[in-house]
C-alpha cells in the first residue's frame, strides 16, 4: 500500500472546524473510489463503526481510543463518549479496550488534579500509543505465523485460504492474518492467496483483493461455498483468519463463515490458523456460549447495495437492490464462533499458542499485561 | 404457485411465427419480473440454457427434448441440434438424457419409414411425455423424502435446510428436494426451511424465496456461510438437496457449496439427503473425479449484475457492477461433489438408497429402467 495512505489518521486542521478530527478513509466505498470521513464528534464515528466505514478489530480499537481524545479534545462529555463508542458494536472486545486505554489515561490526570488539557492531551496520547503498540504487533504476529506456517506446511510456497479482511486497512501496521500473508509474499513465500469474498458485505472481495492486489500478490477470489471445492482438490496448505474476540477456552469469535472453514480443514487435515493480538483475548469471557453475537439487519442479506453505493445508509432498508422477494426474513448474524478444539493454533504479538488450551492462552495473556486478566 | 404458471411450455401460435415455440419463464429476472422467452431455434434455446434461464437438472432435461421437437418442427438439422443442446452445460446429465429420448423416438419413426412430419410428432411425444414423467417422478420423491424424514428427524416439525432452487421452477412438477419440503409443508411438518441464497447467482434468494413465499412456507433466507452458525446452535434437523449429476459409486455433483454444507452435517450428526430422479444417475461414471465440473466466468464473482438486469449478456464481463478490484482473478465452479460416505440417503422415485452404496444404486437404477445402465 502506497505510503502516503491510512486507513485512520488524527488531524487537526485550521480553527474553523473547532478542533481536531479523526479522519477515516470509508471503506465501504472500496475499491471503487477512496473517500476519506472526517468526524468531528464521537455521534459521527459510532456512525462509522456501525456501517462499517472503519472496521476490523484491532483498527477498531485504535478508532475507539482517538474517538475518546475527540471527545475530550473538542469539550464533549468523556464519559458518555466512553460509553456510546464502547458498546457500537457488541462482538468487538477491541473497540472497547481502546475506549478503556484512553478514557483510563484521562481519568487518571484528572485524578492527580491534571487540567482538562492535560488529560484530552493524555487520552490522545494513549491513542497513539496504541496506534503504535498495533503497528508493532502486526510486525511480530507476521514473524511468528510466518516460522509457524514453516513448520506446519512444506513444499514450494504456500497456498493459504484467507476469509474477510485483516490487513493493512484494519491495523496500524500489517494487519494479522493478513500480515502473515504479506510476510510470506515478501519472503518469496507465497505460492496463492484463496481470497473468500466473505458475504454478506464482501469485504474479501472489496478490501482483500484491493490489497493483495496493490501488494502484488498472486490471488485468486471465491465465493465463500467454493471453498469446499478447494479443500478437496488439496490446493488448500493452511487457513489464516483474524479475530475479532478470543474467549478464554480459545473460542474464537470471527466473521461469519469462519467456523465452516474450520471444520473443513478439519476435515481434510489443514491447518487452521487464527492470528491476533493478546489485546483479542478476554479472559472475562469464559467460553465461546458466552459471547455475545452481533446479528446484522436482514436487509444485507435482501438486498444488494454495490460498493460504489455503499454508504451510512447501507443498512437501512429500500437502499439497494432487491435480490428475494418483498418481506424475505433473513438470518444474519456479523460472526460465528469457532471452538478451540478446531483451531490448529493462535498466533499473537508475544507468540504462539498450540494446541489451544486456556491454561497457555492464560499464560500468554498473563506474559503481556493483559488488562483484562487484571480487572 | 399459480395454475397459469409454467417454468416451460410448448405454444403453437399463430402461423406467422413459423412454427410452434418453446417458451420459458426466465428465471434470470426472477423476483423482479415474470418475463417469458420464446425460443424459436435451438441456437436461442441454448443461450437461454447457458444463461441459466432455464435451469435445473429435470427441468434442463425436458427443456432438452422439447429443443429436439422444436428443431424437428422447424425443420432443422435434427441431428446437430441434438448435439449442440446435449453439450450446453456439460455437468447436466438430465439434459443430455432428455435430449437422447427425444432424438431416439425421432430415429425410430424415420428407421421404421415414417415421414418427417410423423417423426417430429413423435419427438414433441416423447417430450411431453418425460415432461408428465418427471410431473410423476416428483410427486414419487416427495413421499418417499417425507417418509424418510418421519425416520431420522422427530419432534414437532421439521426444520430444513436447503441450496439453490430444487422447486416446480426445475420440474414438470414439484421439483426434487424442494419437493419433499412442500410435501412437509402441506402436512403441517414444516416448522422453518432454512435457504441458502446460494452464491455467486443466487438462486436460493432469487428462487427458492420465491418458490417459498408463494407456497406460504416459513423460510428464512441466509448468507450460504452462515449456515455453519446454525448446524452450531442445533437449528437444522436436516439438509435436503437436489442433484445435477449421480456418479455410479453415489458421489454427487450439485451447486457449488453442497459439499461444505455435507461436511457441517456430518460434523453435527444432521441427515444429509439427495432428492433426484434415477435419470440423474449416470452409471458410466464410475465415481467423482471422473464427474466433470464446469468452471463458469469469473466475472460472476468479481461483479454484481443485479437481478432485473439480468439477462443472456449477464456472463458478459462489464455486464454488472465491479465488486472486486479490475483485473482480479476468480475461482468459479459451477458444481462439487460430495462423496457417498457423507450422504445419509438418495431418494428417488423409485425408492430411497440409503447407506448410499454402488451396488444399491445400481440396483434401483436397473428397476428404474434407466437406459444408461443398458447402454
Amino acid at each position: 500500500m502506497a505510503e502516503d495512505f491510512a486507513a485512520l489518521r488524527w488531524d487537526e486542521p485550521d480553527e474553523h472546524l473547532g478542533g481536531p478530527v479523526l479522519v477515516l478513509l470509508d471503506q465501504t466505498r472500496l475499491p471503487a473510489e477512496e473517500v476519506e470521513l472526517a468526524c468531528t464528534d464521537v455521534p459521527a464515528l459510532v456512525q462509522a463503526i456501525q456501517s462499517l466505514a472503519v472496521r476490523g478489530a484491532p483498527l477498531l480499537g485504535i478508532a475507539g481510543a482517538y474517538g475518546v481524545a475527540l471527545a475530550a479534545a473538542r469539550g464533549y462529555d468523556v464519559e458518555e463518549a466512553a460509553e456510546h463508542l464502547a458498546g457500537a458494536r457488541p462482538t468487538a472486545v477491541n473497540l472497547a479496550y481502546g475506549v478503556r486505554r484512553a478514557a483510563d489515561a484521562y481519568r487518571a490526570v484528572l485524578h492527580e488534579g491534571g487540567t482538562q488539557a492535560q488529560a484530552s492531551a493524555a487520552a490522545l496520547d494513549e491513542a497513539r500509543e496504541l496506534h503504535a503498540e498495533d503497528a508493532r504487533g502486526s510486525a511480530r504476529m507476521a514473524e511468528h505465523g510466518l516460522r509457524l506456517l514453516g513448520e506446519l506446511a512444506t513444499g514450494g510456497g504456500f497456498r493459504l485460504l484467507t476469509h474477510c479482511n485483516t490487513g493493512q486497512l484494519v491495523s496500524g501496521g500489517d494487519g494479522t492474518a493478513l500480515a502473515v500473508v504479506l510476510a510470506a509474499h515478501r519472503a518469496g513465500e507465497l505460492r496463492r492467496l484463496w481470497v473468500d469474498e466473505t458475504r454478506p458485505l464482501l469485504q474479501g472481495a472489496r478490501l482483500t483483493a484491493y490489497e493483495a492486489a496493490r501488494a502484488g500478490m498472486p490471488y485468486t477470489l471465491l465465493a465463500d461455498n467454493a471453498a469446499g471445492s478447494l479443500f478437496a482438490a488439496g490446493e488448500v496448505d493452511a487457513v489464516l483468519i483474524g479475530a475479532d474476540r478470543i474467549a478464554a477456552d480459545g473460542s474464537t469469535a470471527n466473521k461469519v463463515g469462519s467456523y465452516p472453514l474450520a471444520v473443513l480443514a478439519r476435515h481434510h487435515g489443514v491447518p487452521f490458523i487464527v492470528v491476533a493480538p493478546t489485546t483479542t483475548v478476554d479472559l472475562d469471557t469464559p467460553d465461546g456460549d458466552a459471547i455475545e453475537i452481533e446479528q446484522r439487519p436482514g436487509s444485507e442479506i435482501t438486498e444488494f447495495t454495490a460498493p460504489h453505493t455503499f454508504s451510512s445508509e447501507m443498512s437501512q432498508p429500500g437502499g439497494g437492490v432487491p435480490i428475494a422477494p418483498l418481506g424475505t426474513q433473513a438470518y444474519n448474524p456479523a460472526f460465528d464462533v469457532t471452538p478451540p478444539e478446531l483451531i490448529t493454533a493462535i498466533v499473537t504479538e508475544r507468540g504462539v499458542v498450540s494446541p489451544v488450551t486456556a491454561g497457555e492462552l492464560a499464560g500468554l495473556c498473563a506474559q503481556a499485561g493483559n488488562i483484562r486478566s487484571a480487572r
